[in-house]
Formats: C-alpha cells, sequence, structure tokens
C-alpha cells in the first residue's frame, strides 16, 4: 500500500486579516507557527516517517515545512520547492481585504468569484508591483507560465502535471511523501485523486496545519484520505473556514 | 567570474560543552542561532545573492542556512543536502569532553588526533548506540561509506569528490552557491581550493557564522578568499578557536 500526507500551511498574517493572499509571499501567524509544530508531534506521536518532501515557493508553507521537520527531528530529508504547488494566484484582489473587495466589486461579484470553478477574478496587470514577473524566484520560468490570475481550474492545470509527473512516480517508487502546500492548490490534488466535480470540489474546505492522510493501492487508486487527530476538531476549523474566511 | 559563499555552522551545544562533536546530531546554541542570523543579515546587507545552497544531513549546519536564507528572504531558494558534507567523524571520541578525553587517552595523545592530518581517532565499534550504521538518514549508503572513525585526510576524500562532481560543476555553469557545513568539511574544500600542505591545514580555524567568500576565474581557479564583516571580529574569533576548541 501506498501512502500520502497532505497539510495545508499553518494561518497566514492575511488569512487573520482576511485578505485574499495568493501568491503573495506573508508569513505565519505565531498561531499558524502553532499549528505547524502540532501537526509535527502528532506526525510523530503517531509513528508517521517520510522520505521526500514537496513545498510550494511561498514561506508560510515552507516555514510550516521546517516546523514540521524539526517536531520529527527529520530536518535532513531532502525537501522540492515548486512553484506548481503555490497557491492559486488571486489576481488584482491580491492584497485586498473584504470591505475594499465589496467596495470595487461588489458582495455578489466576489462571492462568484470565490465559488465558481472556472471564472478567474480580474488580472493583474503586469506593470502591477504585486505582478510576480518582477520577481526573483520565477525567472525561470517563461513570462506565460506565470500568472496573472487564475481559476481554481486553472490551478488544477498546473498541479495536476506536477502530480503525475514528479510527485506521483516518487509514491508509486514506494517514497513516503509529504506535501505541505495551500488551500487550493490542495483543492486542485484532491479534486483530481478523488474525482470531485466542479461543482463540489469548491466547497471542500482544507483547515490549516492538519495533516490529511491518502491511502492508495498498487495502481495508485485512492483507497481513502482522512484527516489525524482529533476529527470534531478538524470539523470545527473546517466549518469556520467555510463562514469566514477569503480563501486563499 | 566566479563565486562560491562558504559558512560554518553557528556555535553548537557541544562546540559550548567542548565534546567532540563529529556526526552526532546536536543543534544550536543561541548564540549560534544569532551567529547564523548576523550572517544572513550581512550577506543582505552588502546585496549577496544566491541561486542554489548545498549543505550537511546534520541540523546545526541546516538550521544555520535556514536563519541565513530567513534574514536574506530566500527560504525559496533550493536547497541540496548531502552527508558528505557532513563534520569529520570523530568515532570514539564522539561525545567525550575534554577531561573525559584526558582520562581515557591521554592529553597527548588527543592533541595528536586533533593537530595531525592523517591519523585518525579509535574507530566507534558497528554495535556502538553512537554509530551512525543504525541511523536511518544514512541507510541509502553503503555500509562501509559510513565512517566508523575519520583523519582529515579521509574528510578530504569524501568532500573534494563531492565538490568536483556537484558543487563546481554548478558553480562553473553561473550558480551562484552558498555551502554552509562544519569546520573539518570546510577545511577539506580550502585545503583542496588553495592547495595547502597536510601540515598547514590543520591549523587553520574557521569562525563560526562567518561568510567566507571565494572568487574564481573560469576555470575555477581561485583568485582569493576573504571572511565577510568585522576584519578584527573574525581573526579574534578564529584565535579564540584555536586556544580553547576542540574541533568539530
Amino acid at each position: 500500500m501506498h501512502q500520502l500526507v497532505l497539510i495545508r500551511h499553518g494561518e497566514s498574517t492575511w488569512n487573520l486579516e482576511n485578505r485574499f493572499t495568493g501568491w503573495t509571499d506573508v508569513d505565519l501567524t505565531p498561531t499558524g507557527i502553532a499549528q505547524a509544530v502540532a501537526a509535527g508531534r502528532l506526525l510523530r506521536d503517531e509513528g508517521w516517517d517520510f522520505d521526500l518532501c514537496y513545498t510550494s515557493l511561498l514561506k508560510r508553507a515552507i516555514h510550516t515545512l521546517w516546523h514540521v521537520l524539526d517536531e520529527m527531528d527529520r530536518t535532513w530529508l531532502p525537501v522540492v520547492k515548486d512553484w506548481r504547488l503555490n497557491e492559486r494566484h488571486y489576481g488584482a484582489l491580491q492584497g485586498l481585504n473584504k470591505a475594499e473587495m465589496a467596495r470595487q466589486y461588489g458582495d455578489q461579484q466576489v462571492l462568484l468569484w470565490r465559488r465558481s470553478y472556472d471564472v478567474p477574478p480580474p488580472a493583474l496587470q503586469p506593470d502591477d508591483p504585486r505582478c510576480e514577473r518582477h520577481d526573483r524566484r520565477y525567472a525561470h520560468l517563461k513570462p506565460e507560465q506565470i500568472p496573472l490570475t487564475e481559476c481554481l481550474k486553472d490551478t488544477v492545470a498546473r498541479v495536476v502535471p506536477y502530480w503525475e509527473q514528479t510527485i506521483a512516480p516518487a509514491v508509486r517508487a514506494g517514497q513516503r511523501v509529504l506535501v505541505v502546500a495551500h488551500g487550493n492548490s490542495i483543492r486542485a490534488l484532491i479534486k483530481h485523486l478523488d474525482r470531485i466535480s466542479d461543482t463540489d470540489i469548491v466547497g471542500l474546505n482544507i483547515p490549516n496545519g492538519v495533516p490529511l492522510v491518502y491511502e492508495f493501492d498498487d495502481a495508485l487508486r485512492p483507497l481513502g484520505r482522512r484527516y489525524l487527530g482529533d476529527a470534531a476538531a478538524v470539523e470545527a476549523a473546517a466549518a469556520t473556514l467555510a463562514q469566514h474566511s477569503v480563501s486563499g
């Protein structure tokens, strides 16, 4: 049997301020650090171990992984960082909070962007200082690979090939893989693995810092997914997210 | 022109207790963390940047690198961890402090092991709980690749091929490389790069957490090496090491 563990990064400063983050590189809050540490302890206490880790190019995910590895005494594990595990790009919404969005676009429109699978928010202008085409960490990509906005469908279109070409072969080869990523890059992967519909996937909320375990048969067909830890607490966290939080 | 920056990890708990550390995986002290943070700030303030990082499989080096990357806002850089950058293996001396060593082996003998290029300390027994053949992080190696003891010559014999086969090609290709390693793995590299004699290399002390810059011509011949930061402070740190510290 093959296994995979996914963790969404701990709470970030912009989760707390209710701002659309996307590719903006904000850090963890103290709560987010505590969530990451707790995830590492849980994995250690339940006897989990890994051979290989993947994360995004964003520090809220990287720091979450570092805390997990510290708690597991596994700082020496190989870590691969890739932009394709980044959060969904939120275009011109990046950096706006709920009130600013409502003023600029109206509540109904914002809800549409949050809840639809294939309608992207307005694109960033390439000369916008928020545009990641100026960011050295993406300089190895072709400009057209660096999104100016994404709907979830666009995120799926970069996450799934990365899964197929890079992560899945490692899992198939027997490597115990840990992926620390973002609400929407994890959603994209879950949609693919569990064949969730375009409609249902946008309602699936991923709590921060809770290890999500997949088990696969030899053909890498999922046998099931489950969160580790206190089931009631996990459910409460996801429900809170669904009610209050802007994703990302 | 090509460049390379080397950093010895910050002070570790066993540096502080004056114990031979070798491959024992002890962590940084608060002073060691401060040294790592200072190294990162210095590199940032002087405008240094990197494309690729290498470190060992030991947390005092990995944590030093993480602090440096945090200060430089470069957590997203690729990091390659390899056992060949580990500290010299100190065999049966690992874990002993000065007094214990003097009692077991006598001061003169210990001085010989510290000061000679090619006389290794007594080997660990493979069934010694300190032996790294039980450690999962080295499970991908052949048992005979995992040392039971090393003289500096043995360390050179694993560090130089790693330099030639892995790091040097990256530097030659124009990558700006940062290596965070250990007193003796850095000594081994300096010996090779600057063709330092077997006698002179054992007297060369590397201060903790001070960036050491190499510049090379296109054939990767060194044009010079220099420490960044306050020259007087660096010299004082190295002199203190030479007088008081057990290496490693």
